[in-house]
């Protein structure tokens, strides 16, 4: 049995016998009595073990240290202590695995970067246990969103043999024998494995729009890369990403999945992990669950980057970087702006020089239909646009931006055959992680983080 | 709205007004009349559309070519004709995005050949629209059924520095330029991306071990990478796997698991694509739907490998490959058990040679706790084990084997921190798809293929 269903469903357990597999988290020993921290996974709560020297095992159980697996039979009592509402009376224990007096993860709080180190044992502490419980419970609930509302889950290609986005940052994927090619003092991609120069994928987009133009409404979840140099608190180079794709779809129904799907998401989270975000509240953002109800209920402004820029230019407020017309906006400005709507704020209609290539041209030639959204406490969460559906104009500013476009000619061949107005948005999962648990690292909301120099595991 | 909408509704709609947006998948055109039969990929089923020359835009209406994407206001009445219920009859129509009279996707039987040339388009064919709806509701079914049995999805991380699983087979991740390596003549890992040479995963077993040795109950689902230069129906070079693993469970329990794991999905699959289902049944392979249904009601045998060996040996047939004790079994003798206990069978207490290392030892020094499931009409479409915890009995078979143990000490150490029996199994996602939907090449239920040479898209 799990302590799960034990939770769920203590009265009909009580006064009963019952049978748990799980890790000794901490073990108390009193001359007559003892106290084990019990914990199987199944749930944030753990279950307190009670023992007394009645019990014929007394001395042996004694013994377990902290760390052991054990399978305890007892029976499920009210709790004389504070703290619980029942313990579980020991009748039998047995050690299933031992663990040493020197392991690792004593019940003391440790730190976060000592805990990275141990990455593979973090998961059995309190946190990083609510951290990752938290990430499979909103991964489930993105999927069920999306499945719910008829959308299909498009798996987009890992390695590709595209570079549109920015072959610079990307992972490079070959068999090639490189010590062969140091000796052959040449690199011959025919020999390479897809005869040809192949890379792992930054983005499902451009081959989810051609699933949106047979389903209406895709959408993916999946890993990718970018080889960044970069070794900030919000940047790894393995991430997951999620971006729906949906056609007849504008930048204004665009915005309303966006706020309708984090809404979802959210309050689903708020239900399922209660226990766990009361815990982030109370020890990792103070404020958490106030902050995540708040956004449930928000209504969400939408603004114009240009209006952004005026309200950021009439700001009483020295400003290290100067809000400009034309140009990109900083974090302080991001943070600025939901402090001044109060709330998440769809910024749209950016400056087309600091946007992609396939977002739609709207008529003042200056600007494109994308949009950022920007919520208090996080920053950009997500960022989504409208997709030119016009093939001369597509290609047009291809040609300006020096793109390739032979290889491209199934991309742009959706503009020729049925095309229509389309959207879509992309969300880093690691990104609303962060925002959902209040943990500032992204190291410390990836099992295993790919960052410069750290490939353990 | 969506036509999904309209057929699960229809007696809400009937009479009504209505709009819908989708595409032309084939337009009869007639001097007085024209049906088109017209799709928004929200469902496996099409709906008719009319129109006569009564309407003012009857000659306009005509020019449209099969695959345009348009937009239809219309009243929804009883079918005039046969082969539907419903149809509607146009007030008006938008054309919202024109297709060449020369495009690739006219309304005939194509050879997957030709469509794997065309794999951006083939979503729109009826074969292809059926096989990535059912991979995404399959995808789906598979995390239903672990999330409502509290199991915790873990992502195992896809770019890894270990390699114990036959680097051999491995696709290297790099960010080294290899021009300059060729220039150099000389390879330094040291200046690769994470100081050292780095492969994408053959498998997330390993990891999703330390992750189940924290929450009882986990599994995986994502891309796994295997640089195999064969070209068959059965191997691609990428594809999606998943590998749940469980504390406190033998093998046994790992065997109801992948049982009740599978009828679980083929059953929701069964219902929620009932109609593609119906099409891969006539088309695709005759008796699919009674197999399934059968499956489902199916007792799975459960056999050792020694047994399976006996009954081939003792069986009247000549087999191009003569069973041997000790070795593994071939397609032919697969076929034969399945035939023989007519249902699935689990083979498990494999010979411990031609198994993995992790896997455990049982005490006849000769086999290990190893179990494939042979499904009929499929082949293996399962493995799994109970995972050696010995820790002794571990570093030996390593050591047996050459294997280097300094880098794998995390895994060794989940044998000395409160290790415990415990169990998982691998599902290879695209065999379970080849089984579902009756397509014979993987090529044809992946979006996006990889095999050797082919990495389009």
């Amino acid at each position: 049995m799990d302590v799960k269903e034990l939770y769920e469903n203590i009265n009909k357990y009580m006064n009963k016998k019952v049978t748990l597999s799980g890790w000794i988290r901490n073990h108390r020993k009193q001359k007559e009595f003892g106290f084990i921290d019990f914990s199987d996974g199944t749930c944030f709560n753990h279950v307190q073990l009670v023992y007394d020297n009645k019990n014929k095992d007394f001395d042996e159980i004694q013994k377990y240290h902290n760390g052991c697996a054990i399978t305890v039979d007892g029976k499920v009592i009210e709790s004389q202590g504070s703290g619980q509402d029942f313990e579980i009376s020991i009748d039998k224990i047995k050690l299933e695995g031992d663990c040493p007096e020197d392991y690792p993860m004593q019940p003391k709080r440790h730190s976060d970067e000592f805990l990275r180190e141990q990455a593979y044992l973090r998961p059995r502490t309190n946190k990083f246990q609510a951290v990752f419980r938290v990430r499979s419970v909103t991964a489930y609930a993105i999927h069920k969103y999306f499945q719910e509302k008829g959308y299909v889950y498009f798996h987009s290609p890992i390695i590709t043999a595209s570079d549109c986005e920015g072959a610079g940052q990307m992972f490079q994927v070959t068999t090639l024998d490189l010590d062969r090619v140091a000796k052959d003092k040449k690199v011959d991609y025919t020999k390479d494995f897809f005869g040809k120069r192949s890379n792992l994928t930054v983005s499902g987009q451009l081959e989810g729009e051609t699933f949106a133009l047979a389903y209406k409404k895709i959408y993916t979840f999946g890993p990718t890369f970018r080889a960044e140099n970069s070794n900030t608190k919000t940047h790894a180079n393995e991430f997951w990403m999620i971006e729906p794709e949906i056609a007849f779809c504008d930048l204004n129904q665009d915005m309303d999945i966006m706020e309708d799907m984090l809404k979802y998401v959210v309050s689903y989270v708020l239900e399922n992990c209660a226990t766990e975000i009361d815990f982030f509240d109370k020890w990792v953002e103070k404020g958490l669950k106030d902050k995540l109800n708040k956004l449930v209920k928000s209504k969400f402004t939408r603004v114009t980057h240009e209006e952004v820029i005026t309200i950021l230019r009439d700001a009483d407020v020295k400003w290290e970087f100067e809000p400009k017309y034309g140009e990109d906006i900083a974090k302080e400005h991001e943070k600025y702006i939901t402090e001044y709507f109060n709330g998440p704020v769809f910024i749209k209609d950016w400056p087309k020089d600091i946007k992609a290539f396939y977002m739609k041209q709207n008529d003042d030639g200056k600007t494109v239909a994308a949009v950022d959204l920007e919520v208090p406490g996080a920053g950009e969460l997500m960022g989504g646009s409208q997709r030119e559906e016009n093939y001369d104009k597509l290609v047009n500013r291809m040609n300006e931006l020096g793109m390739e476009t032979d290889s491209m000619e199934w991309y742009l061949n959706l503009r020729k055959f049925g095309g229509c107005y389309h959207s879509g948005f992309g969300m880093g999962f690691e990104r609303l992680l962060i925002y959902l648990t209040g943990v500032e690292n992204i190291r410390d909301v990836i099992p295993y983080p790919r960052t410069p120099g750290n490939c353990e595991f």
